[in-house]
Formats: C-alpha cells, sequence, structure tokens
C-alpha cells in the first residue's frame, strides 16, 4: 500500500525548495497551506514540527522537517526517481548538500543580519569561517560543473541551485558567474516550473 | 581492492567527531594531523578543502568535507557497521543530522558570538529561530530516547551526540537532563573510548 504524502508549507518560504523536489519525485502528495504567526503555531502542527516552521512532510508516520533532509529523504524513500546518487557519487553529494545547509545558509543570514566573523578566533571556530569564503569555495566547486555530485542531477541540486537562486533574487549573496551558469539550466527543469506555477496558483489564491 | 581512507585532522577540533565514526566503522584509515593557521593553509591541503578546516577525509579520490557529511557518507560507503539506517527510520535520521548541523551548530556559534535573533522578522527567517527554541526542540526530541533514528545506534547518534557533548563541555548550550541521559551512555560505546584514547595521544605528543 502506497503511504500517503502530506506537504505542510507556505508558497513565500523554503517550502519551494520542496516543491521542486516533490515535482522531480512525481509521486501524489497533498499539500497543507499554513500561514504565517497563525496555523503555523497551532498545537496540532507544532507536533509536527515543534519549531512551528516550515516546509515539513509527513509519509505514512514518519515526519521530516528541514528542507535539506527532506530532499535527502525523498531521493532515497522513492529511489526510482533517481535523485539519490550510487555510492561513488554519494561523498560528494552529502559534502555539497550539508555544506550549503550548515555553512551556505548560516553564512547568508548572518550576513543579512549585519553579523560578522571579523576576528581570526571567529572564523576558525565558526563552521563557515567568513561570508566570502563560503560563497567563493561553492563557486569553486561549481565552476564548469553542471551538477553538484558527479555527471547528474540529483536531490542535492534542487537544495544548492534553490538556495543560490533564493540568495541571489533576494540580493543576499553575489551574483557569481558561477552560480549563474549552474542554476540557469536548473531553473529550466519541468519540475522547477510546474512547482512555480503551484506557488504562484497558492499566492494568487491569497494562500 | 580496498580503497584507502585518509583523516585529516587536528586532536582538538571537530575532526574527534569524525574519528569517532571511523572507529565506530572499524576500517583501517591514515591519520593526516594538521596545525592551525600553518598545514592547514597550504595550497595541498586547499586542494582537498579550500575552507582550509578540518575534518575531511579522502576516500579513494572521493574527498568528503563537514563533519556532518562524512558521517553520512561512511555510514552509506560501510554498510556492514549498520550505522546507515534502513529506509523507514532515515526520515528521522536526516532529519535531526540536518537539524544539527543546520541549526543546531549555528545557534551556538552565533549565541556564542553574542549574536542574538531578537526580533519577530529575524526569527521567522533563520534556519534556528532562536537558540532557546532550537535546543528546546532537540531536547523534546531526544526525552525518552536512547538514538535519534529509531531504536538502533546510527551515524546520526555519532554527529547529535558529538555536538551536544562538545557543546556542554564548553558551556555553549545549557546541560538539559534530557542532553545528558541521552549523551552519557553513548560516551561509554568502546569506539568513542578509543578515539579519545587516539586524541590523547595526539595531543601527548604535541601534534
Ligand atoms: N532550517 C529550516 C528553516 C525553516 C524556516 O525557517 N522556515 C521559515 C519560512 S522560510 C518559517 O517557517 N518561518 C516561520 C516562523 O519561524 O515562525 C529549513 O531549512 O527547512
Ligand atoms: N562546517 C565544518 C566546520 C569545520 C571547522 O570549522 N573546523 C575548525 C576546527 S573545529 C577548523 O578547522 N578551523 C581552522 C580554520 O578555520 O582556520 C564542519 O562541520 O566540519
Amino acid at each position: 500500500m502506497t503511504k500517503e504524502l502530506i506537504f505542510y508549507t507556505n508558497p513565500q518560504s523554503r517550502g519551494a525548495i520542496v516543491h521542486w523536489m516533490l515535482e522531480e519525485i512525481g509521486q501524489p502528495y497533498s499539500v497543507r497551506v499554513l500561514e504565517y504567526d497563525t496555523t503555523m503555531k497551532t498545537p496540532e502542527y507544532l507536533g509536527i514540527n515543534p519549531m512551528g516552521k516550515v516546509p515539513a512532510i509527513q509519509h505514512g508516520d514518519v515526519v521530516v522537517t528541514e528542507a535539506a533532509a527532506i530532499c535527502a529523504y525523498l531521493a532515497d524513500a522513492f529511489p526510482q526517481a533517481g535523485l539519490a546518487p550510487a555510492l561513488e557519487n554519494r561523498g560528494e553529494y552529502y559534502r555539497w548538500l550539508f555544506f550549503a545547509a550548515a555553512c551556505g545558509e548560516p553564512a547568508m543570514f548572518d550576513n543579512a543580519a549585519g553579523w560578522k566573523a571579523d576576528t581570526a578566533d571567529l572564523q576558525r571556530s565558526i563552521g563557515y569561517g567568513t561570508f566570502e569564503m563560503t560563497f567563493d569555495t561553492l563557486a569553486g566547486w561549481l565552476a564548469g560543473r553542471s551538477y553538484v555530485a558527479g555527471d547528474r542531477f540529483s536531490a542535492a541540486d534542487v537544495y544548492v541551485a534553490s538556495l543560490l537562486n533564493l540568495g541571489m533574487d533576494f540580493n543576499l549573496i553575489p551574483r557569481k558567474p558561477e552560480f549563474e551558469a549552474y542554476v540557469a539550466p536548473l531553473l529550466e527543469r519541468p519540475a522547477k516550473k510546474r512547482a512555480d506555477a503551484m506557488i504562484q496558483g497558492l499566492m494568487a489564491q491569497g494562500v
């Protein structure tokens, strides 16, 4: 029996990352739109994600939160979609998925908040070093590559390309040529376009 | 043919997480000790990790950086060690591995640096919300549990328990009873004790 797949999101949120991933997977899912400050903070939803944040998914009785974790889980749960690389590319896959989520994200948000790792001690201890170093490192990896891991599109690309795309759209990270060259073709994927159209639809309905 | 496994670390670093993981895996590996500011910043090592940080591993010709990514990779690469859960528990596994790396770590370091997400806007956009919410959420999950995912020890426990243990040792996070109850038995694992003894040995040699 197929387990039900429920997706908790808001059209203006990191839920867009998971929306894209779900469209790549191509399995049926139901969307539950939650509103900031209200339905995201009900006891019922806090039972799903005590952080009161989206995205989250429920797959049968498994709950997964954290956009990057949801991408990694869905890739493994639906191997037929071919989004979880074989072992030989799994090192790169995890490396850049974690780098984006645990270095790229914090570097971007700390920088936007005006929090600068500006002493040698802090740069040594903080996981991302500096904002500049983090995005230079990512640009160095992406230079000349179509995909993060090996020569195939994977769940890591959904996450990394989404982060870079959102970051550039909101002027939170520099528009490096390596980022634009990597992101542009991925945004043309049919699954990404379907997800974007659904998000537009949800916004037009005012939900 | 077995691929060579090389571990780049410093005895006083997040390398301790990977050291524990390698001992759980139980395969031969060679240790390359790097010094802060000097051998971590050579062109040779920057070719391995352009961030100039440890830990990193090289397995055959695959390089993996990011402590959490290395744990996830080694678990998949050496399935006989039983540290990568089966699909039914992979949702929880990824959820808390990413939560620890991408919420727990930044919350801890931002808080130590005196950077407080103290406006509603910032708490809504920053991935970890607030320091308090992040560690309350983790404590809520760990309450009454021996392991992060299902009822078996996994690579996620190596990472989560290491983060909590280091965080409590350095007074960076509160000594919540849920954390102490979860961490204490894991620190007694033979692999953890072997890793700690090796780290002590490296420190005594002044490397
Ligand atoms: N670490 C989480 C962050 C999730 C997150 O912060 N979501 C925001 C929207 S993009 C949210 O739901 N904020 C609502 C709130 O904090 O009240 C992830 O990567 O999924
Ligand atoms: N995000 C990385 C952080 C690694 C890191 O910051 N390592 C520190 C030691 S704990 C380091 O090597 N610092 C040296 C430097 O930045 O120069 C991870 O989780 O592995």
